[in-house]
């Protein structure tokens, strides 16, 4: 087939580490860093960026993005060609919303695109756009739900990457809680213990086992399956309003409320106990207001969809 | 309505523990105790016992059975009655096949029956049995898929318990491997250690997500789903022979081998990729034929389909 000379790749916003499932269990959103790549005749380079980020990351061969599609056209053995890259970004930097993971499988799916690799059905070519990102990014949680969409379960298997992408029970709406403050991932991750009581390690393997059964068709047990105890309370101290509103949430608003990702955003799973999609609901709505009444004016409260098909790319541009 | 004086319950064999969930994850498998109980005019108590167990358990108000069902008449502020109760037991004692939780199941289940209590579509009152049981067991694993069939997650929630039922997908079939020896629940639990490294945790969490995952429909994803962290190595010592076994299934059969309960019995997860239900595929034979010629005389080799729905009473007898 000919190989595109343009090509435009939006690539979801996730939500990682939801309640039990640190490391593995992720969630696909439909908030998207759209970015633009064009070839050039010559092997040049230029960045632009617009929304969020912009001003604060390079603009050269280091910008994630450009990084990613030169690692993806490494493993084919190409020369990565000179580009133009424009970068419209809508999720928010270091928040916990998987932002360097839409970067690098933006990048990925980019290459993937240029290099005319598809999948079997004719779209993005997702298995290997998963197993190159997750490769670069070192871990598959935020990478996954980004590439397929959906709800994720992600795992390292030997040397490689596994995932399976299951559809979300259109009676739950995903609410995400964004405050102005970030916490690095590695600052967080810092404050993980050693080792942890075998009792909170049964615990966590029989609460995530329920969070795929509440996800995917029993949203009543959503309240019982976003109970953590591997990472959110050891976090508490690089944030504490975060784990505050999780807490007044869950207590108070019975609301199954976890920590997105490495924080500092807070993400809600509301939900219907029957009949209509959430989206739709009046009791839905009543949540989204009792969210806004607990967070205040430092949150930024947004519902946001689920994305159910992950990374796409609207028309490739030949 | 009228109580009836004489009632008959099958409770099936359960497998719980299943690979990563630890005291959460069990499987109902179609193979029952039975237990027929008729209730006299005086307040003297019989009990017949034949097949497993037969001569080893006692004969009085100290059988399992009879201490359920009179705990389950205490619950209600009754007076249990004098009852001839008669056992028909498949389900081996002692093998991590959740022969106690069927006994237990079994007396609450008649309980249930001779109160005249029903749950919404007349047959047992599910709900009402697994929190009579599980309070009678101190955990839920075994108890949950004994009360209602198939895949079940079980969870304590506060003084209280929790669990979600699901559906296994068809083209799953377990195979049970059964040794003629015992191990006992307590000497196995002694071996678990206290704390456990974080990253064998969130592994543990990670492959729990992903059992519910692939058990309810994605089998392709079964072995990596079995993997466990928490139980499986630590319990070797107590049981080699169950460890070398899973080993050998798992590293050359490249079969979904793990601990049944607290062992020393192996369950596989054998399955069909695609198409047909798994008892009528040929592949699922070869899968048998395999783990027959590895387990060897030693072993009984029992292919078990799930039950679906959980204790059951075929007729309750006015």
């Amino acid at each position: 087939m000919t190989r595109p000379t343009r090509v435009t790749v939006h690539a979801p916003a996730t939500s990682a580490n939801l309640g039990p499932g640190y490391d593995a269990l992720g969630l696909a959103l439909r908030l998207y860093n759209e970015f633009e790549v064009r070839l050039r005749d010559d092997d040049q380079l230029t960045v632009v960026v617009r929304g969020e980020g912009a001003g604060e990351v390079p603009l050269d061969e280091r910008h994630l993005v450009v990084r990613a599609l030169h690692e993806a056209f490494d493993r084919v053995g190409e020369k990565a060609p000179g580009l133009d890259l424009t970068c419209v970004n809508r999720v928010p930097h270091a928040r916990g919303l998987g932002s360097s993971s839409s970067a690098i499988v933006g990048g990925v799916a980019a290459a993937a695109a240029l290099l005319g690799r598809t999948g079997p059905d004719g779209g993005p070519d997702r298995d290997w756009i998963y197993r190159v990102a997750a490769d670069i990014e070192g871990h598959p949680d935020n990478v996954a739900p980004c590439v397929y969409g959906g709800y994720t379960v992600a795992y390292r298997e030997g040397k490689g990457w596994g995932a399976v992408s299951l559809p979300v029970d259109p009676r739950i709406l995903p609410v995400v809680c964004v405050p102005d403050w970030r916490v690095s991932t590695a600052q967080a991750r810092g404050l993980v213990p050693e080792t942890v009581p075998h009792a909170d390690a049964a615990f966590n393997a029989g609460r995530a086992a329920l969070m795929t059964a509440a996800v995917c068709g029993h949203p009543e047990g959503l309240y019982a399956a976003t109970r953590d105890r591997l990472h959110e309370s050891y976090r508490a101290p690089a944030m504490p309003r975060t784990l505050d509103l999780v807490s007044d949430l869950r207590e108070h608003g019975q609301l199954p409320a976890v920590v997105s990702g490495a924080g500092p955003t807070v993400l809600v799973l509301c939900s219907v106990p029957e009949g209509e999609a959430a989206p739709e609901s009046p009791e839905i709505a009543g949540q989204v207001d009792s969210i806004r009444r607990r967070a205040g004016n430092d949150w930024d409260v947004r519902p946001l969809h689920v994305e159910p098909a992950g990374v796409w790319t609207p028309s490739p541009h030949p």
